[in-house]
This record gives structure tokens, sequence and C-alpha cells, in this order.
């Protein structure tokens, strides 16, 4: 790997651990092919409270201490939590974690966020900033249907390129111990705006940004997509997975033999009439945290780049007719700790 | 400084400089008592744009732009820029920054941004994951009213301890240059809850979190307030500052004669109507920027602490009747290397 070239990629020194994580999903999630990942399911979306929003933030109270108990870590045993999410001000976290006391640094990359917080996490811990850090996310269909385009009631009618936001949290702590998987690098990604200003195709707003992230890695490593089992993304969606497969053939690089897509995997096209696929902070984030991660412990799989992707937009820049920008932050995961 | 104890303290190992900061205001911060701190005044609200939203990017981009001329750095000089603020999915900073193509993270602190920001760049340059980073963060005056009260239009009072959002934008560039001014150390934050339910009240709401984060460092390094020129919080206004000073002399602690408030500072209580003060991330991150880095740097200050404060809350939880979660940061910034 070539030192000096490498500006957005860090290799880790003494690969961290991902000591335990955990899957949290709602009744959707639970129906779908991917329904026995999930370590918890709330079958209510208000989980027991009085508002979506605050069923959201039960949601990561739930990851979070699911995580922490299977690791048998206490929340005192954590030094830093990065976490974040969809809504306006990211108070699905902030009310969320409050009763933990475990200090907190926010984070915001939409639906990239839990790229994001694994690559902070696992940094702190790799350079001996901290001894245990977590990172947690979510995202919930009836809060960023309100948020982002209309309130439930409303019945507004879904387009053909649409997603559905995933009812879900995944939470995971990172340690020094030695015990797969580990995460081996990561690349901070750019913000990378084609143009796209429909809000209901966000699979092609995001793209480019999963395309120039997962491209810079390459670069920079030295590396090929067959030396990972699969690359991961996180909610491109069918319409996106398509369109990142093909700007990569264009470099004459074939991936679609080794790229999953979490928005493509969670739900089943045929029968759950989701459109485009799933989407979401937690789309991704239980994905990784139920499913990839136990599967890279075990060593079914040996390396994964797994690749969050978020369209950073607001529903008043698109109403003032904004384009949308998108970022992608990658994390190389392995079996091996090298 | 027990390292057993220090769960939220980390001291810098080789403590990174701050090479070059800058700080972009409006017309009513030039006209308040720190105009003269300010490297650029952009007196139209708009910024020659067709909304608010955009002006604030443009307070952004400015920002940038002057930090990295002051510093002689150009965009490809910087490996990694942390940003965020308070808009709704932080779009101030995206739309902001996104033509500098810098490999970005997108954090959320609410005002305490300005050191959220801080502390991320200056531990990622002093544990050798990056050569030089960037933190930004601004706030907007019209913008964060029509967002968290009411548009301008409406011409709704302001309540006496209500406090002015600054319009106002800071940059600055870490290296890890020999050359002052130093970050010695920083104190991550934890949610603090006092139950405070009033959205016009935000300095009793964080003052609690100050409190907790700065008594933390204390604790966790053995210093003292008398180590410090001054103990900065970022905006408690006038109702907060007085409360902080309380907390701490209950401790049996006197702070009051080295606190300073950015939110007290950078207007003018008799001449500009302000209430309770100036608030947003960008009043913080302005008067670090713009008066206290230059001081520090030319060995006027020697040491100071400098502790922004967000109120984490969102328009949605404050309409659902909910608490106001706050948090601060706080970074340790030194003339000394150490």
């Amino acid at each position: 790997m070539n030192e000096q070239k490498m500006r957005s990629t860090v290799i880790m020194q003494s690969p961290p651990a991902v000591a335990s994580s955990a899957a949290i999903g709602g009744k959707k999630e639970a129906e779908g092919p991917m329904g026995q990942y999930f370590d918890k399911i709330n079958d209510d979306p208000y989980f027991s409270e009085d508002t979506f929003e605050k069923g959201e933030s039960q949601l990561q109270k739930q990851a979070v201490e699911h995580a922490l108990r299977k690791g048998s870590f206490s929340p005192e045993d954590i030094d830093i939590l990065f976490g974040g999410d969809l809504l306006n001000q990211c108070t699905g976290t902030t009310y969320g974690i409050k009763s933990y006391e475990i200090p907190f640094l926010g984070i915001y990359g939409a639906c990239s966020t839990m790229s994001e917080g694994l690559l902070l996490a696992s940094l702190f811990v790799d350079r001996n900033i901290c001894k245990r850090t977590m990172a947690v996310t979510s995202s919930h269909f009836c809060t960023a249907e309100r948020q982002y385009r209309m309130p439930l009631n409303y019945g507004g009618q879904r387009t053909p390129t649409a997603q559905w936001t995933a009812t879900a949290s995944g939470a995971l702590v990172v340690t020094a111990e030695d015990k797969p998987p580990y995460i081996r690098g990561c690349t901070v990604g750019k913000i990378v705006d084609m143009g796209v200003t429909d809000a209901n195709n966000m699979g092609a707003a995001m793209a480019p940004a999963a395309f120039s992230t997962i491209s810079t890695f390459f670069e920079e490593t030295g590396m090929h997509p067959e030396d990972f089992d699969h690359i991961v993304t996180g909610d491109l969606g069918a319409v996106g997975s398509s369109i990142l497969c093909s700007l990569f053939e264009r470099e004459g690089t074939d991936i679609s033999d080794r790229h999953l897509d979490c928005g493509k995997m969670i739900y089943d096209p045929d029968t759950q009439d989701v459109h485009a696929g799933g989407s979401g902070c937690g789309c991704a984030g239980s994905m990784l945290c139920g499913y990839f991660l136990p599967l890279l412990r075990s060593g079914e799989l040996h390396n994964i780049l797994f690749a969050a992707t978020g369209a950073l937009l607001s529903p008043t820049v698109s109403q003032q007719g904004d384009t949308i920008p998108s970022i992608s932050h990658l994390v190389w995961i392995s079996h091996e700790r090298g």
C-alpha cells in the first residue's frame, strides 16, 4: 500500500475488534427474508410510546442495551458512543441514549451513519484514544415519512423509484481484544453531487458517492474487488445498485458478482411492496450488526467492504429546488487480523 | 494526572497546532463590541443568494476559504474536514463545503459543534491519523428563527430569557506544526437533562452540561480554575452563565473571575436588544476563531478551556412536550506546547 497516496484511507495499526453487536427491527423487517437475524422485533410502531419519534428513540435504546448485554458490558465500560440518525437534530439518538450517561459524540451522515460511526469508533480504539467505544444508529418508517415526505395519514402515492425507510437500529461495541471480526481500515468519503434533484430517487443520487469512495479505497490500497467476499453498500436499492455496477463496469471492473446492497436484502421485493428497496440509517445498521458481523465472526465470511451511503438533503433545500449531495464512508472488516 | 480515572478526558501526546482560523459575521455582529475581530462581514443576510439557507452555506464557504488562505493552504492539503450546524440535516455545512471536495465527516452537537469539531480535528492529527484537518460551523439568525421558532415575517415577541442566534461562522486548520496555539487536551461530554422544557431558555438547559464537562476535566486532570486565564463557554448567555457560576459556587469553587461566555461577549446588551445574549454554533465558533485563537497565538493569553454547549432539542420534540437534553465538549488550548 502506497502511504504517500493515502489521503482518504486509513489502515488500522492494531486492528480493533467488534466485540458485540445487536440489531433491532419492526414488524415489516421481521416479515422479510432477514427477519431471523434481528435480536429483537417490535410489532408496535410506537414502541409503547405516544409518538413515533419517541418510538424511534426506543429503537436505539434497545440496540445499545442488547449490544452491551451480548458482550457482558455495562454502560460504564464504554468510553465514547458515536451516534446519529435521520431526524431533525438527531433526536432519535439523543433521547434514546441519554439515560446511559456515556460520553457522546453526535454524528450526521444521513444513511451513511453506521459506517461513519464504525470508522470513528474503530480509529479511537486503534489509536489508543479510548479502550472501548460504541456506534449506534436508527431509522423509522413513520418518522421519516412524516419528516421527509408526508404524514402517513395523508396516504400519498409512492413512486417506483422510492425506497422504504426501515424501522430498525444497529449498535456495536469496538474494543482492542484479539477476537474476530476486526476492523482493518477505512476510507472517509467526499461529498459528491451529480445534480440529481428527485428526492424520490435517492439511489441515483447516492450511487456516485459509493463509487467515489469504493474506488478511492482500491486506488489508495492497491487492493481489488476479488480480495473481498462482498462489497456491501448501504441502501442504494435496485436503482442505485445497478447504477453503481454500471459505473464500475465503465472503468472495466465487474463488481456485480460480489456486490450486495442492504436495501435490496432487507425486504422481499415480490411480496413486500417496497418498490426500489429499503433505506434509512437503520437498514445498513441492522444488516451490518445482525447479519454481516456474525458471519465475519464465525469465519463464514473473511473480508467485506461495508460502504453505507447517505443523501445529505433536507426537505427545506429540496423545496428550494436544490440538488442532492451524497456521501459514502467505507470500512474494511475482516475475520483475520492481518 | 491520573490516567486510570480519565474516562472522558484525553491529553494530547504531541499537542497539535491551530495553524490558522477565520471568523465570518453578519451586520449585527459587525456592530457589536467584537466587530473588529471578524475576517469578513456580510451586510446582506441573503449573502447574494435567494434564500437564507443558501446564505448560511455561503457563511461556511467563506470561513473555510479564509482559514485556508490565511494559512496558505489549498483544499487538497486538508485530509479531513469536520463540520456541522443547526439546520435540519446540517445542510448549512454540506451545501457550503461540497465544492472543496475535502474528505468530510459530518457532526451534530448543536451549539457545541465548534468544540466537537476541534477536538476531533485535534485527536486525528495528534494520533497521526491525518496530517491536516479542519473544523467548521455556522449559524444564521434568519434560518434559525424560521426553523426553531417562527418565520421572521410573523413578527413574534421574544421572551426576556431568549437569545439571539448569531449570523456567523468559524473555521480552523489543525496541523502537527510546532507553532502556537496548541491543543493540549479535551473532554468529551455526556448528555445532561435536568428537565428544562422552555425552548426560550436554552441557557438554563445548557448550564448543567457545561458544569458537568468542566468539572469532569478538573477531576480527571487534577487541574484547577486558577490554571487558566479564562474558562470560556459557548452561548449560555446571561441566564445560563449565572447558573453555571452558581453551580460551581455550590461546590466551593469560584470561577466567576475567569469565566467568559461567547454569548455574552458578541453583542452589546445595552444597545443591541438581544435579551439574554447571543447563541448559535457560529457564536462560539466565530469568537474562538476570531478572538481567542489569535490571542493564544500571540501569547496575550496562555491557557483557556473552551467549552461550547449545545441544546439537543428539535421543534418536533418540543411540540411533543419533551425536555431539553444538552451537551458540552471541552478543549484545552494553550500558548505553550507543554
